[in-house]
């Protein structure tokens, strides 16, 4: 998060507000998009046209795709229905750059994104200055208050693909027997790491139960935003229970491996199991057992030892799961995580303070999960490492509406098969997520940054 | 039911228990026990050899498997584990016959079942015999609790499979382009048909909201079965809402169909959409349109037209999901079914009265979904025509805990992907379901008798 | 078949010729007719009711559907086009056995045949019976030429069904865990297993190449039978090469195996090693190896050890191409397959003495390849033990015609992508193969019955 | 080559032979090698990175693994083996880069080969360079003959490599909604055109049949080259036929599309039809059908509507095969087509007078086919227009042995399953093919550059 907002913040709007906002004037907001705007192009660069164009995977999109889609999506939502007279850059864009918004048309077919070598790299990059200048021309007038919330809603959703793009070059990257890094490692800080090693967090943190308040009460006079899933604010009630201070890490985990964690069926839930034997699983996404029987992980920053100190990432709901029934736990639900998370971290009560943009790329602590002793903001790491699985199917809160138009496709749609993730990650950018926050993913996906924490009845 | 079991419900037990209870003399179970497998025998009775063989997907298993897998559960779990020196009758069946208890050993292939010839209908019906002779003479003896408990679960275990086994021939006889009837039909009482034109239910059932029980004790004290799933009881907190005291029919399935409902992508979920486009879904399972428009039905009683005052059923959740966004409602979820149901059927409040064991076979009224009219015992169909999908994903309760042992496997392991279903079906065991019991399918599955009533936010 | 069939019939050549020819008198047709089907249900007689529905894969067919298919032949081909005012016993049989004529309409998916539990066994015998007294009734009466010849071919074609339901009930027996037999064993006779031990073929006959012919001239003057794919006789121009007298025998390929036949790609075409690495094969089908080393197979009459001593069988084209590559050889081609075999078994020149229709179920010899030593009749085995792969892919031959009309159907459609093999098994019904039938197969099916014999260049 | 290739050479003979034969000095023959190297890098030039990264079937393989795998046939056959202490570029690109040759080691998955990133197309430039600078280094000793043939056989690899660069990446460009070209049109030369409209052709070659020779003598004194499968020359018996000196054309196709040629199972083979079906073909591939019922087809050059007079192309063995038979005709075999074909071009009897490199990407004859006018060089399009299906499975000849070593893998393991073609294609290298060339795929084909020619029965 940028100077101009933490001075915003000093007015008194910061300390209720997300970094992802948009009250203030024009040129805040202006400021704002260009900013984020350029932040995906900073995550692209290190990368070539040829990486830029794969796709490993049917869930991972290339890289020039995100950078596209979420150009598209301000061009066809903002420019293309508040702009009038506004003529698309390229009338094909609108077919091969929709994701799913069934509403705006037919669209290309997403496990076909990696066929499509046109157009290139430097296409995309002139789309996305196209698209820019006139957004900044479009900002910079008096903005119908639908249209700025469209701006924010097309901010945040560029930030979600800013994770995805780095979640799915790391997949692409790992599907090449040469194990390529997507960066260079920066050293560990030492302090850092001898702080991990010394920490000794209280076991568990107990609550009652009770009736607590849980979700976000939405877009409001004083211009938080959240996504229309986080809504509305409702009752719900809890019975007692205690959850983990910390995550569960990797050092934990080769316990269950020792264990034959994934050889025993009594432990998985039945899908999950059947996973396991269809897809040979035998410990987390990217991790290599090595002829010594230790084992490496692929990262961003390429390939290195697993650390046992260090959060334990890229596991399916089904293992995380299994691992808390190996330890006598279970998940938490998402109420029991949003309600703990927020009394432990007051001052940030419904949003979290953000990371500077430069910390997601520049210092080697954001681009995989930083050491548990690396907690001056977040010292139980309830965001800022990595999604935390819950026991919770995602689905709608009492009462809940979706945004009216085609993106009220947004999140309502995928409300049934799908777990809730809380948190956010390591990948995630600075100020995009908040407690109240809900990432869903199928229970047997891993290439997401998502680890777990555990929980029991009391 | 039978008469001995009324009679035993004439001591004052019987209103507070179902009939799958395992309390009473020895005789008693031992009569119970009888009964329930002797029930079996009568389903299968109208089919040959080659209908009892076949299966016509993964999902369904062939009715001799059925019949020997419910055998092999009393020989492995009582017999095998409690009665000491008991010889299997063919070792080679704890290979064939075992479902999915992983901790039992390995078993035959589930989409294989249909490839197995041997052992005949004949040799199963031997098996049968053994099994419970021996279970007879079993329950003879001086019953541990714990033996006692796993006979009322194989007893329900097994009426579970005598659904299973409609459900699955009604599914091998639809896929024979001959169409043949399971049985022949009966003829409706007129009474019944006229008197489903004239009711005019309550629009809407209300409720304000608040703290309310939901769950069941567990079998305690007084003898009443139930599953581990339904355990245990808890508070849980409601947000005002009402809902339909009527299933959905027919008829406004039709005008569902009608007005582009399987066309719409708006009204589906994403996941349900994908499934509709690649199943080619136009209408419920076993519906066909003739060449004039209109639509006829497959039932176990042979193919007629739809009858638009029936309940629909073979609707999977993305469709009843569909249907009640259409609609502009929603489905009502575990706890608000459970809250309105045992309010509406106070006599019955934990339990279900169970219909005549003559009705699912005898009279017609049983084996395919039961006109709204037919309600002298059930007036707003909570239990006996259609399961209800809910829009509760299926899960546990707070403080669930699985059985110990194998049988542990028998709910637990499916809380994931699965929606919750409330309810019964016509062609569910008297007296197998109660108001608290949980079914729960697949989101896609329509080969259950699934259906749905509405609910809305107040 | 014509009249003057029938002339020639009476010169006293019909002991020498094929089985399956109509001979004579409209009573010895009809004589024919019923002995072929007879021989239908011979076969189907020790199969249950479940082992007559069960489709264990999608090439293998259903007992009760090869019974009813071979009926629907002759309603279809004779009755109804032949008889008229003829009505057809069920009008659903024309889409449910209806195999692959696209000419007479649409049909029942292939892979589906094992759904359909209706019609069982007793309606398809009844079928039979009304077909069969419809027939004799047809061929009572003086028949038109075109009739005759497509009774032989229904017969023929029946025959075929015959060996085909031996193979498919042999595969769906294979797939049950509890290794099921199709009848007992009979006790082989001593002396021919003694000879087995004794013989000491000669190495290799030579052949000089030049021209030479081959096919068959057709139906004639004399009566012969042959289907229209070994038409017509024609020259061919073949290289100097040599032949085995014998066939490879277990014996033998278990020497393969010790060598890492299975695992050497270099022996195998790729599209071979690729069906071996993609099913795992590493022996025969129906052949398993026991703990302690040796094999043991899967037969018709139960599960007994691996025999040296006897021809190899159920081997794919893959399989038989690496076994020849690896024994320094190859596949001989038809050509000269068909050439030594026609020089070797001078008196049967260009038909097959029948066996007794006895053999074939009656005496053990003939529901496994017999042993070398059991060699009276053909002491080559060039038919009458295992169908033999040749070097060459099955089309047509120069000036090939296929039939008129729907039975054209029968051959020519096949002619891509099948290797052709030459000479009979022993389930291949009594005369009715000769030394120019040509049999085909896709080059990775193992479920006839078939091994090889290995020729070179010289 | 050899010194008898390099006095094969100086008798003058090299002006007329292939452009693939090695001629003579070292000098010659690195003259030679660079020219061959250099045509691919000029066939990639067009295209960018991205273009060059995606795989859009199994069956493509992307630009750049063509450029890498062809420099590694060169490192691996040649400077690995025959290079005293050369070491690999990379090492990791032995396993990258290998193809199918099971004798070199594990390799990198075909359908995997888009997955891959990296190397980018730089660094495979970089590859390529300094292989050719090892290579130059290395042809200017004194080769070893069996070095020689091996360079040449490189070549003639990197030949057929070229070809299936410009199919792979006209199927890439094709799978594109957008349908971007490879290159712009060249002007078509008016009077070409005109030609085409005026030229007669007779209707057939009439040929007596007889015993003649086919196949090539193999590599040898004259220096000639061929591959192992053309090989050895030997007789073989024709039955009297006749064949047309012209290809099919799109304009005849046309007629076949409106005469319901797709529509009609009797005109095809039996997997044909279901390949068909299944596929949803309905018009060559490439050709799209627009809202006025008229056709356009996409080339390298970009989309244009279907020349009626051009040979058609782009069509799978089985639609040549139906369209044969619908024309009341049949394919040439193998030996047909190469006897009337060498008759008929007697100056060419057994090399192809090569087509000026430039010709292949200068002129704009030689990237989609040629107008039947175009007929200076060849004018009944034996070769240089498309590849002609024949009706002969691709098999080995009598005697034929394949190659020793690795390289043996070449062409031998692929006889199976596929159906030869012969003749040339306009994307073919000039003096690559000839007319004893055997190329070979699946029935199901339709991305090389195949079309046809018509034969009879006499």
């Amino acid at each position: 998060m940028t100077a101009s907002v933490a001075e915003a913040g000093e007015t008194g709007e910061t300390g209720q507000t997300g970094g992802t906002r948009d009250t203030g004037t024009p040129q805040d907001l202006t400021d704002r998009f260009l900013e984020v705007r350029a932040m995906t192009e900073q995550l692209a660069q290190p990368l070539s046209a040829e990486d830029q164009t794969v796709q490993s995977m049917p869930d991972v999109s290339p890289t020039k795709w995100h950078r596209a889609h979420t150009t598209w999506f301000f061009e066809t939502f903002l420019l293309g229905e508040h702009q009038p007279g506004y003529t698309p850059v390229d009338p094909a864009y609108a077919y091969l750059f929709n994701s799913y918004y069934e509403a705006v048309g037919p669209r290309h077919a997403r496990p076909e994104r990696g066929l499509l070598s046109r157009p290139g790299i430097d296409e995309i990059a002139a789309y996305r200055e196209k698209v820019d200048d006139s957004m900044v021309g479009f900002l910079g007038r008096d903005l119908h208050p639908v249209a700025g919330r469209l701006v924010t809603l097309g901010l945040n959703h560029e930030q979600q693909h800013q994770e995805l793009l780095l979640m799915d070059i790391k997949h692409v990257l790992g599907a090449n027997p040469t194990e390529p890094a997507y960066r260079p490692a920066c050293p560990q800080p030492a302090a850092a790491a001898a702080a991990s090693k010394t920490a000794t967090p209280p076991e568990w943190i107990e609550h009652p139960g009770g009736i607590v308040a849980m979700g976000h009460e939405g877009e409001g006079e004083d211009g938080a935003f959240a996504f229309d899933n986080e809504t509305p604010v409702h009752d719900t009630l809890l019975t007692p229970f205690a959850i983990r201070p910390t995550l569960v890490t990797c050092g934990e985990w080769l316990a269950f491996v020792a264990d034959d964690g994934y050889e025993r069926p009594e432990l998985w839930m039945s899908d999950g199991w059947g996973t396991v034997r269809t897809q040979g699983w035998d410990a987390p996404e990217y991790w290599r057992q090595c002829g010594d029987g230790t084992w490496k992980v692929h990262t961003l920053t390429g390939t290195r030892p697993v650390d046992p100190a260090e959060p334990v990432c890229h596991v399916s709901w089904y293992e995380a799961d299994a691992y808390a029934r190996w330890a006598g736990c279970r998940l938490p639900t998402e109420a029991e995580w949003e309600t703990v998370a927020t009394s432990r971290s007051p001052a940030r009560a419904r949003s979290v303070a953000g990371l500077d943009i430069g910390d997601l790329t520049g210092d080697g602590r954001g681009l995989h999960p930083r050491a548990p002793g690396d907690t001056d903001a977040d010292p139980e790491q309830w965001t800022g490492a990595v999604w935390q699985w819950t026991a919770s199917s995602y689905g709608p809160y009492p009462g809940f509406q979706p945004a009216a138009g085609a993106v009220g496709e947004y999140n309502g749609k995928f409300m049934v098969n799908q777990q809730a993730l809380r948190g956010g990650a390591c990948v995630t950018p600075a100020g995009h997520t908040r407690l109240t926050y809900r990432n869903f993913f199928y229970p047997s996906s891993r290439w997401p940054f998502c680890g777990l924490r555990l929980a029991v009845d009391r």
